[in-house]
């Protein structure tokens, strides 16, 4: 952890340094991942089980290819109460919150008498994405798979690694209730390409999405272009922007509820109290000891943490859009004249009753968030991701009459003759 | 060219080749992009300077890194009164057609008195990419620059390859009409890298946009994820769907009008009169030999051109899904029951008197479209590729009180107990 003061004099260069400081994927990663690609596209199945051999431990024509959607349901019937319930909720929250994406159709005629618009429709298939292991959130696979069945997705798939075979019940069940069509015991760039290029078992899907570890976000990345894909993710990252007035103990547990996900995750306390940045420090100590997450917590902190004293909390926000972080909480009385002054981040969290991890499961808005500064430019999960829209045209013989003339004189301009015949000869 | 016909026994199998054909980049492409985008990233203007040498037989520091803004003025007032009315009409009509693009802010509060929502805002900075030599484009221009604008974006860049340094003055003139803040004079995948990462002289932008060559493609597609794009382009793509009331040479025209684009265009007619089909067939061949652009159409139409015969244009649907085309035409009286049958395509033109080109020019809807079958994921590009979206969310303690023990719960199915705790600390 650093701690920076924003009006000390070396203050602007180690900010910028924070701000660039990358936490990604190597270029070794990047080769390994082209050959994994290149190896599902030319042999399909056969490169699938060999990889999911050497990287998950089994044989998928003993352990079986897919999950089946039986299976699911009793994962669900087996929960407790309590955890049904609370996918449901979950569930049922982030339904309502991802119905109102649905964009709305244009059909329009202006002056002219020329019909323009435009069209929305869903993809035919989406793929999810969901880790296994460690990192197997049924989180995830409610925050994927709700916005693609929103969206009106007919086919939606899972895959999932299931290392020696061991599948995940919460993950199932989550499956269950989100509605997953089809599961798939694969993972890995091997089941992002087999997704994309579709093999013998696995049909192909339009749009891929869900997190992963660095080598499935470097496969979404190379594939970007043969399929959809939500974003390139990258470790999760929070910023607190907090007044003395915040019990220390529950912002220091904000900052390590993103610091337990990864080593390379970061937090990022912004105070304009300096005795209250001191007790949250501390409190961030005593609080990583209790945790069994505790050891991933500690590395991230250390290397990733920063607490920023600034001279009031206003000062702060610039810098929090030079970071564009994935997450923000702004944890003061009125939140308001802080958030207004965001331009660039992934969600806001406001107020002091407002922990980022309420959002990460069942407050309705989607945790598929942009990472890694790329705030600046893209946008958390929604149902836009599993849509296209279709734009449309439709003159009459005086439409064109009226805006034809200019197109022919483009066209020609432009050295396109065709494309000035293809107009002009309607206008004889 | 080839003729099909959708009842014949082996149709499936050779319209299937039909759909797979790859048209684009190489492994080669890829490397040498890879190459120029680390050299870029690594020695900013210098790289610059000598990949301009390289490729565009030119010194910026002779020719000059930008073009002023009082070059476009002058360039606009230069042209004709005709081509500067066209412009004016085109860029009026876009603005119109993407203002309306522009996305409205959520912000409701539920039951449970939890507020959610979600604001847009521009990006910081927009590149866009304009092709140098022979396919200079204004309309490009104003198909890029014009929804960067309407979504707010304050800094505009333009960068263009001047071959031999000698700039286009069409490009001149729609960059004025446009309203770009900054030109430079650099091209290739070293221009896009440049937008990227920055240089001494390009400060970086968050997001590029435009057509190029396969090596910009490939550029956009590498540097996806540091910066956003619109969409990977390929080759452009029309398919006409036309009874055999048309006039053959219309639909000739229109064929034509994406053949002589480059010799990797594609252009299929689908049709159900067999003796129009024969027309339309010997039209485009007599067309081509009095095009100036005929060479480059009679490449592209002989490699990748199609007519197929389909017992009614119903038929014809279903074939067209699965070609996803960037432009459609629907060339007969009642388009409407065709078009309500797209599910996958860019742009669709209804009727006879709606040819693709006056898309391309200055009807309003955007012609930078999905290709290569990307209308099944992809859309053409909007407002939306210059903004982003932030959600938010505020919880007072009862909020809180009503869902945190779900977070809670899944929290710690999960085994992340920091998340867990970040909530249960608020509920005590």
């Amino acid at each position: 952890m650093i701690r920076l003061d924003s009006t000390d004099a070396g203050f602007t260069q180690a900010f910028t340094a924070l701000v660039n400081a990358r936490r990604e994927a190597d270029d070794d990663v990047a080769r390994n991942v082209t050959h994994i690609i290149k190896r599902v596209r030319d042999e399909g199945d056969v490169a699938l089980r060999d990889l999911t051999r050497l990287f998950d431990k089994h044989d998928l024509d003993r352990s079986g290819w897919t999950i089946d959607r039986a299976d699911c349901l009793a994962a669900y019937e087996g929960l407790t109460p309590e955890l049904r319930a609370a996918l449901e909720l979950a569930a049922e929250r982030i339904a309502v919150y991802h119905a109102k994406q649905r964009p709305e159709d244009r059909d329009d005629t202006d002056a002219q008498g020329i019909r323009l618009g435009a069209r929305w429709t869903p993809v035919d298939a989406a793929g999810v994405y969901v880790p296994g292991g460690r990192a197997a959130y049924p989180s995830s696979v409610l925050m994927n798979a709700i916005p693609a069945k929103a969206a009106g997705v007919r086919r939606l798939v899972m895959v999932t690694p299931t290392p020696n075979g061991e599948v995940n019940p919460l993950v199932l069940a989550a499956a269950h209730v989100a509605g997953v069509d089809e599961l798939y015991r694969v993972g890995g760039a091997q089941a992002v390409a087999a997704l994309a290029y579709g093999t013998d078992t696995i049909a192909p899907v339009d749009v891929v999405t869900g997190p992963g570890n660095a080598w499935v976000a470097e496969a979404k990345r190379q594939l970007y272009g043969v399929v959809g894909i939500d974003m390139v993710a990258g470790p999760s990252e929070i910023v607190v922007v907090a007044d003395g007035k915040n019990d220390p103990e529950w912002i220091a547990a904000d900052l390590l509820s993103q610091a337990e996900h990864d080593p390379t995750s970061q937090s990022i306390l912004f105070t304009d109290d300096a005795a209250f940045a001191d007790k949250v420090a501390a409190a961030v100590d005593a609080q990583i000891a209790t945790l069994s997450t505790g050891a991933t917590a500690r590395t991230s902190w250390d290397a990733n943490g920063a607490i920023i004293l600034v001279p009031d909390l206003p000062t702060a926000m610039p810098l929090v859009d030079r970071l564009a972080p994935e997450h923000l909480e702004l944890a003061c009385d009125d939140a308001e004249p802080l958030f207004d002054m965001v331009r660039h981040a992934g969600s806001v969290f406001l107020g002091r009753y407002t922990p980022e991890a309420v959002g990460d499961y069942v407050a309705g808005p989607n945790h598929v968030l942009p990472t890694g500064r790329r705030a600046r430019f893209a946008s958390g999960l929604s149902v836009l991701d599993f849509m296209k829209r279709t734009s449309f045209l439709s003159l009459d013989p005086s439409g064109l009459a009226a805006i034809g003339p200019a197109a022919v004189a483009l066209a020609e301009a432009e050295g396109l003759p065709a494309h000035a015949k293809s107009v002009a000869i309607r206008l004889k």
